[in-house]
């Protein structure tokens, strides 16, 4: 995280906490999913000039965090290499027991490659059942296959 | 990986090959969905005394190994802390790109808890596209709420 | 630790000291055990609306501290991987030591699964004993069975 | 895990199985809790020559594994920094969130020192619970002041 | 590396040098670029039968080895973290020294995404120099903006 | 990064933002690759004195900068081992898969020895392509064999 | 070390160089070990009221250090996993090149168990000797052997 | 660990065993302390060709065994950076927590410099105390002041 | 570094930029190498009164410097574990390659033991040479033998 | 360490003991320096044809070796990332405290850029010392200036 990306996140999740607005709340007007609008309060991504404004009039941000919000971000939002809160934690968990098994099923289905993690989508949805709520993600990436020259 | 794994592993799948079945053939055979299955290849899974001795009669696979299947395994498929594989470390990136965003987003729909990534699913699906086919991840999990005492 | 929890966390301890009050004090008046206070108070814990603005009586705390006692913290207190603290790495090295032998008594008695440390309590008794007194930890956490699909 | 418990443990663990029981049943036999009997298997713990001999006949094993379970154990069972397997983790986790919170009330209840790792106790019990099991961990330590000179 | 890659690639270099052929050789039959080639033999490619074949025809391969050359490999074809090979830490070095210019300078001739390494060709050429040849390496990847939803 | 970086490179990247120039116009202005400019923004590459006064001119720095851009830095300007950035990780990736195929083929075309990472140039092109546009990226390095004694 | 320890190591440090005391001159005024006082010092040991007091006298300390020395401290006074310092450097190669010796002799002459570093002991001595002066270090723990349960 | 020691280690300190010899017996014989003796075995140390001899005396060593006895090792004995064996890594606890204190005594007793780790002895006493006896460990080294020059 | 470190080494750097002396023109003054008073002004080396005050003339240092230049300094002038500035780096390749043939020359000149870093000096010479200047290092340390006891 | 060089090195120096040839010994029959022919043996140089035929000659090596040692080896022949070995660990921490006074000297003799080593020699020599041998080193590096462009 950049001394920047250091200031300018606590004050963006401040600010959307005075007018008590959530992500949800944010991507409906702005016409973007709620993990989207998350990942650019964490400066993950980019806004168009636009969206920035139109952030910047439901939040009452500064000139300057709107014209920062358009700026390319250095990414990656996690300090430890392995996160230690519990709700992340559980991403990398699915990936130390899931990893193998998933690889071998996406190349039995698309051959030798990779799912993109920029030409990418990625959706959080509340199951309700009564034995537990549930969450359910849906992510959604092109398959790139692997070149030869 | 134990040692018990690291011949385990690359015995079953030269069996499944041998056979020429991909998992999701196997999980029609079993009745599971084909990542369940290439986990259970990978010993992150334990089968069912039916599932192994299907799965035996399947694969031609001798007793030491079909008794073996039903062993609660020491789980954890990847060497390195960070993966190296191009297709896995997609996942480590998505993590670290949209780790806190997705953090907040659960946290906005369900309150202080995480996901389990035990009473969990997950599936692959091909989504077909002019532009390039689409790798589909579903992920489903029981939110726990963090408890009180 | 985030910079906020880096400045809030010795505020509430310090806030803690002025009163004279322990953790077990504390949790008498909020009808909390000690041990979930305390990580309350490291930020590992979210106040309902009610705990907070009791707490905030208790301590004499300001309203923006009483606000950031009921959000969901990002977890996890300790800076190193491995705790130089002589108390915390004893725990290290229990799961050294106990952790594989844990793993098989609890899978023999319930099958593949883990304990949660979502649905978990912890409680520290001090067993008197004329040898030298005895810490006694009591964790009790739901066991989850690893779902199949 | 030195490359002689590499062989040692898996064969200790296949001649229990052979015998079909559990550490439960060895405890009992040996007078012993389970999770000790599971640490010696683990090669954590030393076996007194009555206690060798007796599991040598217990589960036949050869004049060297009962001369092998007398021996003074490097310890320390687990090959990575931050264990992969979830069960084992969720102890890692518990460290990382109720860490700072247990050293503070264990120094409330008993001053400036640390629960034994050595002088110390731990047990397994499951708890019935119609809303699901529990997994109760009970760990009894004695307290050790520090030492002025 | 896989225990498979283990001895695989080994092998191949054995058999490339009993024909005493240069990658350059090998990808002047096979109608690739050397590199390529050199890439198949590390395990970091796949081949397709006909290429299988005729390389199995050209370094006289078994069976096995030529099926093998047709598996999607797991990839990443260094140990450490940091490669203390001193031609490969170059990169490296590359990477600490001109990681972020080279990150401006894409992203004000692109926008904000990246330079895909799956979708991409990696040359290498000789350049002479009185003053001393030069190894020049040419890159081409597509651009992969980050996609918003 | 030095703490005196930590300043430096945000004011200079605020500077030439402030003036709307890339950095292909400010390598226009000075003779200089748009890529050897963007390391002399982030303090990777040294100014001789011309050049520093220049860059002062178009960007209106102050006398304590145009003295610092001519100081000979402490180069490598990436905080962790493994860069988290998705643009930045995708070069230690290339190396991870493709660092063995290119030692081997740079062998085989000059001998024992390596690419210098300090006589070498590196440049950014953009590839317009239909399907995509590419990026390529030319490095040309003096070769260095290994001297003996 | 704690940001608190962070300032009032130095301070401390400070008001003993202002008195020019050595440790020795403190630990006889206090009747403790000059070693013991040095880690008082350093916030890995804990004051008696008393001592804290006779500590503030000596050095003209505020009430506030004064009581911050009574507090039981986060331990551990070192950064970086293995020390760069070559003084301290020097334990951590004894116990590299000696810990498995110094092992197998305590187990030969006690039994399985460990010495402890709490209830523990550590002095400094110069030994005098023409052909160079020698540091003499004592250590003194108490032995505690696993307890079988 | 070299593959050479990994193999050599075992068998030494099985021949002791069979002879049933402690190291302060091989100690006695050989005119050398028990924790030098212990080194050697565990090839930190180098033998004279006569301690060799009267070695391969004592517990029937073939000829290989007493020459690779006498030659130079490389030492270091302990495989993860932080040993995981509790007894062992007191020491590492040791130089955490009194690292900084023993620095500052030795160099207020002897300037600037360090204990040499090399010109240095080591000894292991068993002090009897009706409370629990005591291990009594003795550090010897050199003090080397820092030359000028 | 110490925080101490941190502010006082680029004000030394500072203040001998400013009379625009080379390392070597302040030890021609003090009598003094070049390369031991640059590790002087990286605080890894102490001076005595008479240098520091003799310092403190050339470069008008305040008396709070000229004191902490005589103290023993906690030493280690690099952050990173394996370095990432080019110049540095070349040093630690050189012990990667050169470590083990460097080990065994001088064990066959000297016995075992190490050449001391702290009875040690390390001078830097110009060896101008018309295919282009190399640079010529020379440490010489104190052989040091192995102790037995 | 390659699994091939994992063989090559024992044998290469049992076939030199053997023979009971020191590196001198042998670097006077080739015309090398023994340091060169030292790193040879541990495979971080090449040899040329002539070179590895009269080494076979010396030491009866088959023919597979001396093919071998003709071979462009892959560098780097310490596992640890930091050296355990106390004589090699003593280079790292030349690095560590010389480190960047180096630099700066280096600098401010020949402008930014580093000492090259590959184009480098390395040369060991004993000085002899009433006050105790002196191990004394010569490193020698072309002075590669960084390229703009």
């Amino acid at each position: 995280m950049t001394a920047n990306q250091d200031t300018m996140i606590p004050a963006l999740l401040a600010a959307k906490k005075a007018k008590d607005m959530s992500f949800a709340d944010l991507g409906a007007k702005l016409g973007r999913d709620e993990v989207w609008v998350a990942s650019l309060f964490y400066r993950q991504a980019t806004a168009s000039a636009d969206e920035a404004i139109q952030l910047g009039e439901l939040l009452d941000l500064d000139a300057a965090t709107i014209a920062a919000l358009q700026e390319f971000p250095t990414k990656g939002s996690l300090d430890p290499v392995i996160p230690t809160d519990p709700l992340i934690y559980r991403f990398y968990e699915i990936m130390q027991v899931y990893g193998m098994p998933l690889k071998d099923v996406i190349q039995e289905k698309f051959g030798d490659g990779i799912m993109s993690a920029i030409d990418f989508t990625l959706q959080v949805d509340k199951e309700e059942n009564p034995a537990g709520d549930r969450v359910k993600i849906t992510m959604c990436g092109k398959f790139l296959a692997y070149k030869k020259w």
